[in-house]
């Protein structure tokens, strides 16, 4: 399962606004709104996709993501192994 | 968009391995494999989403990853803002 974790709307992201001043200078002149996040992969033993989503869910608010700077997404693919 | 960079497999990933170190002690024994990386979101300009996708593939060669230890993938949701 992915986990993205990413920071709310409105707080500061000096990651992503370093990457973005850095895109002209490469040519990426077409690339803008650049916000860093964690993208964090993990195995979960659970009968089905929705017992694995719950319990990531638990994990992020108790572990992976800080709740008053940043929002948590579980993303399962088609076929893919929890 | 969103491009999700990895820690190629055998690479050690020591945030992955110090969160799977804390889980037991919070009562997660059933998550595993957790492997850190960056959730990276950005805007394109581009006629469609295949010219958005290779333009954020040659971005991540360029400056997003690096190819000695990561590799990178772009994900696209249906119907999202490019």
């Amino acid at each position: 399962m992915l986990v993205e974790v990413r920071l709310r709307p409105g707080i500061a992201d000096p990651a992503g606004a370093t990457v973005e001043a850095a895109l002209p200078a490469l040519g990426f002149t077409d690339v803008g709104e650049v916000r860093m996040g964690k993208a964090i992969r993990l195995a979960v033993e659970a009968p089905d996709e929705d017992a694995a989503r719950r319990r990531v869910e638990q994990l992020c608010q108790r572990l992976l993501a800080n709740p008053v700077i940043e929002e948590a997404q579980v993303w399962v693919s088609p076929g893919e192994d929890l």
